[in-house]
C-alpha cells in the first residue's frame, strides 16, 4: 500500500451527481488530478458545466490558492471506464442499487490493476455486501463524504468483513491531506456512525410531532438553538463531560424506558415519500415552499455552511491539540 | 396577564449556581432589574464576584450596549425571600431535589402576589408533578434555558397540566425581548423536546463505543463533522427538506428496527457517575484531562460558542423570515 504511488496517479470518480461532482471538487481543491466517468449519454457536458459552478464557489470561499483554471484542467470527464486504467484510488458514487453497482465494480475491476483501491460513498448498503460483487475484495473500502464534500471536515472510512485494514489506514492517512478528519470503523454496522445517530433523533422527533406534543416549526427551532449551539465544537462524549457524567447517568434512567423505540414511519412521511417529496428541491417536503423560498433556503444553507466552515477551521488549526 | 407590569417590577430568581447567575445575567443584559436570592451564608458575596466575571465576558462578547456597571447596579442579591414581594416573575433554579423545590416554592409564595408567575428551570422533573407544591397552581410553568444562558437563543416554555395557557403565552412574548426563540410544550412530557432527542443519540452512542464498533474520539469527530455542519441553521425537519423525505425514509424502513432501545445504562458511564465524574470540571469523565487542559476545554468552549452565537445571530436578523 503506497500512498505516494496512489497519489501521483490520478484518482478515479464514478457517478457524477449531486455527490459525486462535490467529491471530484475535493480532490481538485487537493491539488490532484481527477478522471471522472460519465457513462449516460449527454452526462458529460452536464457535468462539467456543473463542476465550474462548484469549483467558482469553492474559490468564492477562500479554498483555492492558484487560479480556478488551474484546478479545473485537472478533471477529465470521459464516457468510457478505460481511461480508469491507472488509478490507484476509484470511488464508487452511482445511485444505492446493487445491480447497478455491481455492473460499475465488474466495469471498473475490467481496467484496474487488481491492488487498485476501489471505494463506496454508499451510505444504505453494508460494505461486506457490496464487497462481495468485487473481484478481490480485500482492497474494496467504504469512503462516507458529507455534502459538500469541498466544504465538509467528515469522512467515513469503513471497512467490510474482508477489507484489508492497511487499505483503511492508508485511505485514512490520505483523508488527512484532503483536509477531512476521517474517522475509521472497523466493523462495518448498517447505517455506520453518524446515520445511526440522527436515525435516533428522527425516529423521537416524528413521533415528538405525530403525538402532537409539538410542531415541526418548534422542534426545528429548539434543536437549532440548543444543540446547534455545541455540536460543531463538542461532540457527544466531550459534551457529557462538560455537562458532567453524573447528571446525565440520572437523567438517562429516567428516560431511557420512555423514548420511542418504534420500527414503522410515521403516516405523514409516507405521504410526503410517496410523492417524491424532495423538500426544496421539488418544493414538497415538511413546509411550504415557493420557487423563491427554496432557492433562499438553498442560498442560506451554504452561506452558513461556509461560515462555519471557516469558524470551525479556525479551532482547528489554532487549538488542534485540543480539537482532534 | 399584563406583560407591562410583569416587566417594570424586578425578575426574581432563586439559586445562584452556574445557572441561575447565568439567568441573571441574561436578564440584565435585555436591561431588566433582577432580585437574586441566595439563602445560604456566604453565597451572596461569591455571587456577586461571579455574575461580575460573567458581565465581563458578556460584554467582552459585544452584547452590552452601555458600561457593565450600569447593569451590575440593577442586581440585588439577597439572603431573605421577602425582598421578592413585589416581583411578578420569580425563576427557581436550585438542584433537581423535590423536598428542596418544595421549600423553595413555599417560601416564595409566601412573600408574592398570587398572580405572581412561579417558574423552574428544572430538566428533570415533571413541571405537573412540581406545579402541585405551588399554591396557585395556574401560575406555575417550565422555563428551560440552556447554557450559558446569556449567549443562546434556546428557551423552552413548558406547561403543567394546571398552568394557563395564557401565562405560557405571555412568558414567550417576555421571552423574545430577552432575544431568545422560545418554544411552547402544551404537554407535559418528561424530558421535553432536546432533551429526548438528545438522549436518544446518547442511547445509541453509548450501545456504539460499548460494542466496539468506534471509539468515544472518533464518534465525537463524526458527531462535530457531519450533525455539527448543519444542526445550527436547519434543525431536523428542514435537514430531511434539504436531503429529501423520500431518501430518509428508505433508510428509516431499515434502521428503525436495528437501533438500540436498552433501557439499562452502560458500566463504564457507571463507573464515571460512581466517581462523581464531572468531566472537565473535576477531571474525571470519558476523557483524560488535566487543569490546563480542563481549562484550555473550557475557555474553547466559550469562544466558540460566543463566534457561533453571533454567526448564527447575522441569519437571525438578515433572513429572519427564513430562519423563524
Amino acid at each position: 500500500m503506497d500512498k505516494h504511488s496512489i497519489q501521483s496517479a490520478p484518482f478515479g470518480v464514478v457517478g457524477l451527481g449531486l455527490m459525486g461532482s462535490s467529491i471530484v471538487v475535493a480532490l481538485l481543491v487537493s491539488g490532484h488530478r481527477v478522471i471522472g466517468v460519465a457513462p449516460i449519454p449527454g452526462e458529460r457536458e452536464k457535468s462539467l458545466h456543473y463542476l465550474k459552478d462548484l469549483l467558482s464557489h469553492a474559490e468564492k470561499a477562500g479554498l483555492l490558492t492558484n487560479d480556478k483554471d488551474s484546478y479545473f484542467a485537472n478533471v477529465e470527464i470521459v464516457e468510457d471506464y478505460v481511461s480508469l486504467q491507472h488509478c490507484k484510488l476509484v470511488l464508487e458514487c452511482v445511485i444505492e442499487n446493487l445491480d447497478i453497482k455491481q455492473q460499475v465494480y465488474q466495469r471498473i475491476a475490467q481496467v484496474v490493476s487488481t491492488d487498485t483501491i476501489i471505494a463506496s460513498n454508499t451510505s444504505a448498503i453494508p460494505i461486506s455486501q457490496l464487497q462481495k460483487l468485487v473481484p478481490e475484495p480485500s482492497r474494496f473500502l467504504g469512503i462516507h463524504w458529507a455534502e459538500p464534500a469541498y466544504m465538509t471536515r467528515f469522512l467515513e472510512v469503513t471497512c467490510g468483513s474482508e477489507t484489508n485494514p492497511l487499505v483503511a489506514e492508508c485511505v485514512a492517512s490520505l483523508a488527512l491531506e484532503w483536509d477531512k478528519e476521517p474517522t475509521i470503523l472497523n466493523k462495518d454496522i448498517r447505517g455506520f456512525i453518524t446515520n445511526r445517530l440522527m436515525y435516533t433523533i428522527y425516529r423521537e422527533a416524528l413521533t415528538l410531532v405525530e403525538e402532537g406534543h409539538t410542531t415541526i416549526g418548534d422542534l426545528d427551532k429548539s434543536c437549532r438553538y440548543d444543540m446547534g449551539s455545541w455540536m460543531t465544537i463538542m461532540g457527544i462524549f466531550r459534551r457529557m463531560d462538560y455537562i458532567g457524567v453524573e447528571y446525565h447517568l440520572k437523567s438517562y434512567q429516567e428516560l431511557f424506558p420512555q423514548l420511542s423505540n418504534r420500527t414503522d414511519v410515521p403516516v405523514d412521511m409516507k405521504n410526503i415519500a410517496d410523492k417524491n417529496g424532495r423538500g426544496i428541491h421539488n418544493l414538497d417536503g415538511w413546509y411550504d415552499y415557493n420557487h423563491a423560498e427554496a432557492k433562499e433556503w438553498e442560498e442560506a444553507f451554504a452561506d452558513f455552511n461556509e461560515k462555519l466552515y471557516h469558524l470551525a477551521a479556525d479551532f482547528h488549526t489554532k487549538r488542534m491539540e485540543l480539537v482532534r
